[in-house]
């Protein structure tokens, strides 16, 4: 099942399933809201057969839907650095013995087609990630609990002002920008998927490839980072986790290589979907940077 | 005007005006959502007046009430590091050229008397610290702006687990163990003080103190750290803003020192109020970190 939160004329967000006509709206105001229901997959059939009666909503054709951040809302966006063992192997380091978290916001999510409006920064760098909607409520959580409750995976790319990343030992200044990262285009529910499913994560920049991993080759794969999450705080339906982005990002080039304004930003992982995002870089105006 | 969040019987909570005859409860769920209201003065007004006439709810003596962090629930909490000049001078570091924030999660915080349920650290230390809490939506603000946009004032105590804070290179899961972080016991509206108020912040273990700062020595005073935080995310009335502890933390000292179980912190600030918390520590039991 492919879930996704849809943007409706009214301003405010529907969840919605993915049909073979296009989305169709559900009864929730997004899919993270609707992953919190226990009863979601009964919501969620109720509303196909509705509509295979013609009775129910009208599916939105692809075409014309404009989505929001496939999950605009977490409690929590636990983001994990670090993480292909491939990537840390070739770049002479050892593999980590924990794994490196930094937050996001909410407020930091965008739209799998938004244009990305970043204020200020002159070091717009990409991270091409699989991400992990949670659907269980985890605390102290086993691999295996952890496992079982993954709700789904979704395509995200944090987007990182290396500026403003470095400008302190904590990253999150470069990493929190507003409505930066995108996420979506839907979470393909875990059940789609065998047990501990891999995938090959792709990143290009005006249709060059740039990035290329294999989840397998993750440090911390997904179970595994929600168990250790879960071992200092309490993980929620609908939160978030990014499991960390491949080798290739501009910082890591020789010269290094940031995004210019216009540039087109797109990411992929197969069987989920692809991101494509175009940045609209906007020099400083506020002077609360330069006040330091 | 001292607003705070009471804990009621039936598990539920209510943002609460301190009267001389205790805690007056208010129609909102908690102090951040009250303050998130443009009209919450009058809301408050007209239940003062109604406890007046007799006629409204009934007042919590102080000795019963059970007080939550003073606001529990804020969409973002930002907290800023290596903040007190003294502090960083008496170290022989510079001063910072921007402010080294990091984010804690709403679970991540706790009442103003709770226990501090630890699991899995031996190096719990302290930092006694003023905490804003906003009022008005920010982004790209000025320090003017940001200033008029301070709701009010707490106190917090951002608890570190050392040895989880250092696994890595970012702060996060040492700073971000659930209920951790206690705030309170009130917020004190800004009016009840002049513009650009300076703060005693003070931190004692088991009666003894260990730390005193001044606000006025602020690298990044509540305003302009504001100011910077809305020059990348918007900030909401209800988000919190922790300011940075001085110096006197555990791990500054020599031997580093760390507290034990059954310890009491107290954290002071003339005229906002006192948290005392006492440790409740409890050694690993979820194989997850070991995992690693």
């Amino acid at each position: 099942m492919k879930l996704a939160t849809l943007r409706l004329a009214d301003g405010t967000t529907s969840a919605t399933v993915a049909l073979d006509a296009g989305y169709l709206p559900l009864d929730a105001p997004d899919a993270g809201q609707l992953l919190a229901r226990p009863q979601w997959r009964e919501t969620v059939a109720a509303a196909v057969e509705a509509h295979a009666a013609n009775a129910g909503a009208a599916v939105v054709p692809a075409a014309d839907a404009e989505l929001a951040a496939a999950v605009p809302a977490p409690g929590k966006v636990v983001c994990c650095g670090l993480n292909y063992a491939d990537h840390i192997l070739e770049m002479g380091r050892e593999l980590p013995e924990y794994p490196t978290l930094f937050a996001k916001f909410a407020d930091t999510l965008t739209g799998p087609q938004d244009a990305l409006v970043v204020e200020g920064s002159e070091r717009v760098d990409w991270e091409a990630e699989l991400a992990v909607v949670v659907g269980r409520e985890l605390r102290n959580a086993t691999e295996e609990e952890a496992a079982a409750a993954i709700a789904g995976y979704t395509v995200a790319n944090d987007v990182s002002m290396r500026d403003w990343q470095q400008r302190t030992l904590q990253w999150l200044q470069g990493k929190a920008f507003d409505a930066s990262t995108p996420v979506g285009p839907v979470v393909v529910t875990a059940d789609e998927f065998g047990p501990a499913p891999t995938f090959e994560v792709r990143g290009y920049v005006n249709g060059e490839l740039v990035q290329r991993g294999d989840t397998a080759t993750l440090v911390y794969g997904p179970a595994r980072l929600l168990s250790y999450i879960s071992s200092f705080t309490t993980l929620r339906p609908g939160d978030l986790v990014l499991t960390g982005t491949p080798g290739g990002v501009g910082m890591g080039m020789n010269p290094p290589r940031f995004l210019a304004d216009g540039d087109v930003l797109a990411t992929e992982i197969d069987g989920i979907g692809r991101l494509e995002n175009t940045l609209n870089l906007i020099p400083a105006a506020a002077p609360a940077a330069a006040r330091a």
